[in-house]
């Protein structure tokens, strides 16, 4: 349970920030090389390093190095833990609107 | 089209803190007055007031002045933006792992 809350932590505060979801849209295109991805962003590879990073761990990316490339992908499982967060809070306040609506009904039936 | 953009922004970047979470996980069980809102949250009024005024201008959340009290109450339209981003990551990428299958079943064919 803690680690799924950690999980959602990570998610969301990698989603937070503009340039990894720049990184994360254009990944969804298809795999490419952190110096491929560096280039259309106004930002040093440094940057796009540290980023991935955080992606990677989080969950929403993989890297693999093979030879002297390294290879990003997008990593579908983790984008899951944001749509189920916000699909449960979807849910709790759907159940809660239900209620109300069948206590109204009730009381007019009164 | 700018706007969109603006709006996906605003949203993530509000949803990336878990004070900000907290408090819309707290919503989505019934609108709840700022003061007790501030209670089990172990930060200062001030700071949820901040928070607030963050969620209501993502449209995550709506606020109404009642007499002297304040009420918070989710807006389901603002997390739609969140889940529509994802949902079109998601239609990007399995488009293109559908072309790569086709492109297979093609290549074994010959």
């Amino acid at each position: 349970m803690r680690d799924h809350r950690h999980n959602i932590d990570r998610v969301f505060h990698a989603l937070g920030d503009p340039n990894r979801r720049a990184i994360v849209e254009k990944l969804s295109r298809g795999p490419v090389s952190v110096s491929n991805l560096a280039k259309p962003l106004a930002i040093t590879l440094a940057a796009v390093v540290q980023h991935l990073q955080i992606l990677e761990e989080s969950g929403l990316v993989h890297t693999e190095k093979t030879g002297r490339v390294r290879t990003c992908r997008i990593e579908p499982k983790g984008f899951s833990v944001a749509e189920q967060w916000i699909g449960d809070l979807r849910t709790t306040w759907e159940r809660r609107l239900d209620r109300l609506a069948d206590l109204l009904a009730e009381s007019e039936e009164e």
